[in-house]
């Protein structure tokens, strides 16, 4: 979830206008913005997020700040398009059972570290559309990078062909954002290790098949 | 999820006082404050809800609703409170995949009816301590209540012994949540169905035996 600053952004968002000398100061102004939000969200929560601290921290003119942002909502959007722009890839451990796993133990991670800024970004998306929609557009993309995950182990003959990998990875995750976010219950260690399994094991018995929507077959 | 005055709360919320008396004026005007809570969130959401709001709509004098509420948290926790003391139970249709398959419905409604209260107490529970503790009470509550529903699929030699019912209804309902209030994609009407035969699934493969922890077992 590192910021890429050489990397501009493919799709331009609404508040941020187009990166135009990328590595220039444009570029630099960003990553030290984007650093500062993350650093403010760690220390107040989005409750105590506002863009003189931002500006304040990130050690750039409050202007410059407003005219590139516009508000709040615009800069917890551009931390999340950031969040995108890396080059994460999902785990490969050689069986599907062990790549959900690896991947619910990111995400159990992410959200139980203090301060989360994970948790931070999905209470923001609550409270503004802009920030919902460059949520949301992260998490389709992580989900579509995921795809690879459900192709390897579908090559393995671990799953049958056709299975909706969107449909397995939801599965094999919501169970852990519905539990720390929603539940708000404390962190079990099994659970990724337990939702990956049942997810896999789902799987594996066709309940994700879309060509032979009878889970029988 | 409607508000039965005749049923004191069993569990006193510190912003809520004890109903002295029950079918009384405290009783009435909590039943009056909590009906106008809930139109206030359908109209305004949860960023338009003002003490003075509620205490306008609800005809109840505003130093009464502060000093029984204190804060817009404390209104939403005992809307949460409140719809804790229905009488509702899970469906029972006559299979596990059917009783699922019902209660997913009844959640995907309460998500994509327009104003979704649901969808803006769960919001409010992102921004007050006391709203999120009472929607996890109101949640667990309902996970509760719904280990009969496993209880008959077990009985019935749908399920195997010791099925963990928490950990299957969970499985089966967090994809409607995490599509619906989380990734916010657009209702899919074969979610509920689809998301509830993996889940039974899973289950009747062994995915959620406490005492057989091997899936394959």
């Amino acid at each position: 979830m590192t910021h890429s600053p050489d990397h501009p952004p493919e799709r331009a968002h609404p508040a941020a206008p187009p990166v135009r000398r990328p590595g220039g100061r444009t570029s630099r102004i960003r990553t030290q913005v984007i650093d500062a939000v993350r650093a403010e969200l760690g220390e107040h929560g989005y409750e105590g997020l506002t863009m003189e601290g931002v500006a304040a921290r990130a050690g750039v003119h409050r202007a410059t700040v407003y005219r590139r942002w516009q508000d709040v909502g615009g800069l917890i959007a551009d931390v999340l398009d950031a969040a995108g722009e890396d080059d994460w890839q999902p785990p490969d451990t050689g069986s599907l059972r062990g790549d959900l796993t690896a991947l619910n133990d990111e995400i159990q991670e992410s959200l139980t570290v203090q301060p989360s800024i994970a948790e931070a970004l999905m209470a923001a998306s609550f409270r503004s559309e802009q920030a919902a929609h460059a949520q949301q557009q992260l998490w389709e993309d992580r989900y579509a990078r995921c795809e690879a995950l459900v192709e390897r182990a579908v090559e393995r003959g671990e799953l049958p062909p056709h299975t909706d990998a969107r449909g397995l990875l939801i599965a094999s995750t919501a169970p852990l954002y519905h539990q720390l976010v929603l539940l708000r219950t404390a962190p079990d260690p099994q659970l990724p290790g337990y939702a990956a399994a049942t997810a896999a094991l789902a799987a594996a018995a066709g309940a994700f098949t879309r060509i032979a929507p009878d889970p029988e077959s």
